[in-house]
């Protein structure tokens, strides 16, 4: 499917609410529990997608404007909220998310892109050339994946409980 | 993680509000794309989650408490949406799994389930013995198995669109 800005802000405005839906009031241990070492609880994710509003896609959509392919993009911290959601509670991390998501696509509502401004290119650190169409369709997907993580990491807490189920279930593998 | 039935509770009535966060109002062409050949669309997974409301879930749960082993469920059909569900729009579809969802989980309360009731055992089809909590702790990991997919099903369709950054997006494989 092609990329409408329409279709973006469509998807976008709904993750804060997605999350709320899944997370909020959820008791502790589905907050906190994840998948074994090295991996990511819901409460970790969430913390991942406020660094990302902070410093990831505006910020890289206006290096792009300004900047074309002459300054790449600052390298993006995965794991910045390691530190940052330090003592914050699960409800105080999706009020920032939504937010911070909120003024975002504000402030991408006021980039007015055209066409033309869409097949701008910018310099990824890692990957080289890429357009901001791109980064956005990547914004989206990001997202969605991020969803997609915390409902994984959710099941599995039941990977046991569920007992001969197991073999149908490929959430849980 | 064991399993509450307040747990079961608190999981279970978050998945209709998740699922119309995510798909209520989405422009059409995001409701009906699948994976391909074989697959399922957005519009096809809320269907089958009615079917589940309607013959999986609850009546199994009766069957184990009123028939033990003795009577095995029936065989749940896992593509009977794709009948039930012509000529419904997504919105319909949504109302109709949310009021569903919330009947069953009233009578779910109703069934007053002690540890003794949970550990009840019954007959499936091809599984074999199950208990009653395996049961629940089944319905728990399908809602977060079908959440994930919708949400993969929609991250692809911006496979193409995401251009470079597709290396690091493991939903879109």
């Amino acid at each position: 499917m092609e990329l409408e800005l329409a279709h973006v802000n469509e998807v976008l405005r709904r993750t804060p609410s997605t999350l709320n839906s899944l997370l909020r009031d959820l008791p502790e241990p589905w907050l906190v529990h994840n998948e074994g070492p090295d991996t990511w609880s819901p409460y970790d994710i969430i913390g991942h997608l406020i660094h990302g509003e902070e410093t990831d896609w505006i910020p890289r959509a206006k290096i792009i404007l300004e900047h074309g392919e002459t300054r790449p993009f600052e390298p993006f911290d995965r794991v910045a909220m390691f530190e940052e959601s330090k003592g914050k509670s699960i409800a105080e991390l999706l009020d920032t998310f939504a937010r911070l998501r909120d003024e975002n696509l504000r402030e991408l509502q006021k980039l007015n892109l055209t066409a033309e401004l869409l097949a701008k290119r910018g310099m990824h650190p890692e990957l080289g050339v890429v357009t901001l169409k791109q980064l956005l369709a990547t914004w989206v997907a990001h997202d969605l994946g991020h969803i997609r993580q915390v409902v994984r990491v959710l099941a599995k807490q039941y990977r046991d409980e569920v007992g001969p189920w197991r073999a149908y279930l490929s959430i849980l593998e």
